[in-house]
């Protein structure tokens, strides 16, 4: 029988599997690696990449919108289609695949494609088309397959509905297209969409967008996203769908009814894990097939909580947050844990960003007024408005703001501890990073008054931001 | 007569007066601003501002080029002009202009239109038009009257010819473009209009663009440039200029003949300082009619570097670094210094950054290469390029890069201290602010190993130039 042994097994390639079969290699641990797909990467390479490329064509069009040109006659071409926009996608796309590549070579991680599934808690059979299946055996697993799009009961098959997984593969552009959904994909895309001329309406279940995040970032997205066109339609809950010759109709439960060119599906993934034989290892999955584990990444039964000895996840697998960003920090530490990397062991984020990709983009980080709330901190927020600041203007930003949240401290003369950074904004996910430097560096109010920002920046709003809060301070101290 | 006493006199509004103005007010000083002027905000307002609202349109535009779109089709009328790209500038200038105004307010600055000049080192005269002149007197006078452009001898007058103070009234796009001075007004504007679509050379009197950059970013930002499709002439001496029926015709000491449709020069800017009967005050100005000052703002005396008690000078009027941003910081600091404002003593920019809005954009903060030998540091240097970052690749910049100084550790289970950051890139001015913070926060490599950076986004590019630097380390340490 075909058997290796390795110190670690990691079953999937995307940003999760990836950054954890490297971690464990560059200790000296002997990895194997397994991936059913042909290529590397995951839905990483394969939708997360391509899906920003086509946003990023999506705002580079609403910029212009955004900086009210004159002198540039610009058009969408009706005909085009989403593969037009994606021209340099599959560069972009093979790049991302060849990095993968070149990092598990450089790493000695041995590579078996092929689709893996538990014979017992520490041997991953490998079915390999045409040949005789591998049988692979470690002291560790770490579990990062991801998800696949989830389709609520009813929805009939036609080619005019699509999911996370297909809508890059969408012929033409829609004139009108209904988003069922206001998660991150859904937003995301129903952003993308309306910024490359589409008619988009979103439908969400709740009267909220994205509650994780701070709720004034939540709350301001939604006028934002309809400044760029996108016609809400929340709360409605989602009850009947069907393929007419016009378009496709969903009907809602209110009696509400819409009918658009093309319907995207954005009602939640379920996790890959039917096909791993998840049994002979001892592991049952829980709502949406998701693996639930303890604060290690070790994997545990959904009800008891009893850890499965050897066995992590990481990434979408585990459901929540699903960022390829989270994703990797937390294969970083799954293995940290298992191998018990110990000088290394506080070499991880301790704090983890939320960067979502709508149109403006929304930025959170450390503590939001909520989480302040249940944890009876006392806090001042300052904010500073994109359309007050230089380069705010310059790019027409009218909706961006920073909010900052310092920990109150009566006496004005003493500088006040970061708790958290909120933004939405054009680029708020790259100048939100300023903020997550300074909550892990434990800054105080004194770092950003004290800095010399370029101008015209949009960093400058972190030090407006905290004046603002100083002023909230003051009024509070001696009012 | 008409007197009135103020503990601060400012001479102009830009960026240094403003900041100036409102920094001592708020300490509870009264202050007086003068303005020739009819609107406060200086060239910041008046220029600085319209050139980069017409560099956002060029960017975007060159965004789009470099996105490579398919499906979008977008021209550049050739018979506009600039005021067509400048459409909303005048929304963006009288914003700031009325910013700069209800800042005043706000801090009961008391301003005084007219022109202002010396009667002695305590007395300013104003002179309005139309009405009697008004005496100011103040214990503290701040010079901030700014810079206007020099002109080499011999330069015709001719219409096709601009300076960087009337090149934003050109009327129609020219189809070719001299730019004669390759510092950081003549690159920033060769950028701009070369990615307007003019065809433009620029023609620098040395062999290096911007030498006091890290020696890796001027290196990198000719070839950059010349991407976008400027031509560079360089290291050439301007000899003469003559007006042509076709066309404007420089030629150079080499030889070298250039004729274009319009000439702009960027030779430089002599401070505004032959108006102020410096005389009375016991002013002497240095070169190019500069201020010189001592390090903390106050104006000395060229040669004798005596200082003049009581009257500082801050922003363009002292020459380089001459950014709004730096500017605005001498202010600042000048007026604790002036007025003893002890407790806010530290509260000032211990490290000033660069921003220039090139295309691409180039930062320095902190340390370069140079200097790092100049002081006999001994230290590594780490690289990040973005064409190996995911969000690098889906905007298709091929050319930027982050370079990371860190001071040589031999150690290599310690973490290192960040000297100095420098970049070129999309967006440099905004990115480059993560290693600001992270030089005034005294960061180790630590803080860039341990965070974890939304995917995909530029801030990752400090994760991997630091791997690259503790790769640099730990051959040096073990080979």
């Amino acid at each position: 029988m075909n058997q290796e042994a390795f110190d670690l097994l990691v079953l999937g390639s995307g940003a999760a599997g990836e950054k954890g079969a490297a971690q464990a290699a560059y200790f000296g641990k002997s990895v194997g690696l397994v991936e059913p797909e042909p290529s590397l990467g995951g839905a990483t390479a394969g939708t997360t990449v391509p899906s920003k490329t086509l946003r990023e064509t999506a705002v580079a069009l609403s910029g212009l919108k955004a900086r009210k040109l004159h002198g540039v006659d610009l058009s969408l071409r009706r005909q085009a289609t989403v593969k037009d926009f994606l021209r340099h996608e599959q560069t972009v796309k093979g790049a991302e695949q060849t990095r993968v590549l070149n990092n598990m070579e450089r790493h000695n991680v041995k590579i078996f494609s092929g689709m893996g599934s538990f014979v017992d808690n520490r041997t991953i059979r490998v079915d390999r088309t045409g040949e005789a299946p591998v049988y692979l055996e470690a002291k560790v697993i770490l579990i990062a397959t991801g998800s696949s799009p989830r389709r609520p009961d009813g929805i009939p098959d036609d080619p005019r509905i699509y999911d996370s997984d297909t809508v890059l593969t969408m012929q033409g552009m829609p004139k009108t297209l209904t988003v069922l959904g206001g998660g991150v994909i859904g937003c995301e895309y129903a952003c993308t969409f309306s910024a490359l001329g589409v008619d988009v309406t979103l439908v969400n279940a709740v009267e909220t967008l994205l509650p994780f995040l701070d709720p004034a970032i939540s709350n301001a997205l939604k006028p934002a996203m309809e400044r760029i066109g996108v016609r809400m339609q929340m709360p409605e809950m989602f009850n009947t769908c069907t393929a007419l010759k016009n378009g496709i109709k969903i009907s809602m439960e209110s009696g509400l009814e819409l009918t658009s060119d093309a319907l995207m599906l954005a009602t939640g993934r379920n996790s890959n894990t039917a096909a791993l034989n998840l049994d002979a290892a001892g592991i049952t999955p829980g709502k949406f097939a998701r693996l639930e584990t303890d604060k290690n990444y070790q994997v545990v039964h959904p009800e008891t909580r009893k850890p499965v000895s050897g066995i992590y996840a990481v990434g979408d697998v585990i459901g929540a947050p699903a960022l390829a960003s989270t994703s990797m920090e937390q294969a970083r530490y799954a293995m940290i844990k298992a191998f018990n990397l110990a000088p290394y062991k506080s070499h991880v984020a301790p704090i983890l960003p939320m960067g979502i990709y709508t149109i403006p983009e929304c930025f959170g980080a450390g503590l939001n007024e909520i989480e302040c709330k249940e944890q009876g901190i006392e806090y001042v927020t300052g904010n500073a408005h994109c359309e007050h600041n230089a380069r705010g203007m310059i790019i027409g930003d009218d909706d961006g703001f920073l909010k900052l949240i310092y920990e109150y401290d009566p006496d004005i003369e003493k500088p006040m501890v970061l708790l958290g950074v909120h933004m939405i904004g054009e680029i708020a996910s790259e100048i939100g990073h300023l903020g997550l430097l300074a909550l892990l560096s434990k800054a105080t109010s004194d770092l950003f008054i004290n800095a010399c920002f370029n101008y015209p920046t949009l960093g400058e709003l972190y030090k407006y931001a905290t004046y603002d809060a100083m002023g909230a301070r003051a009024r509070r101290s001696t009012g």
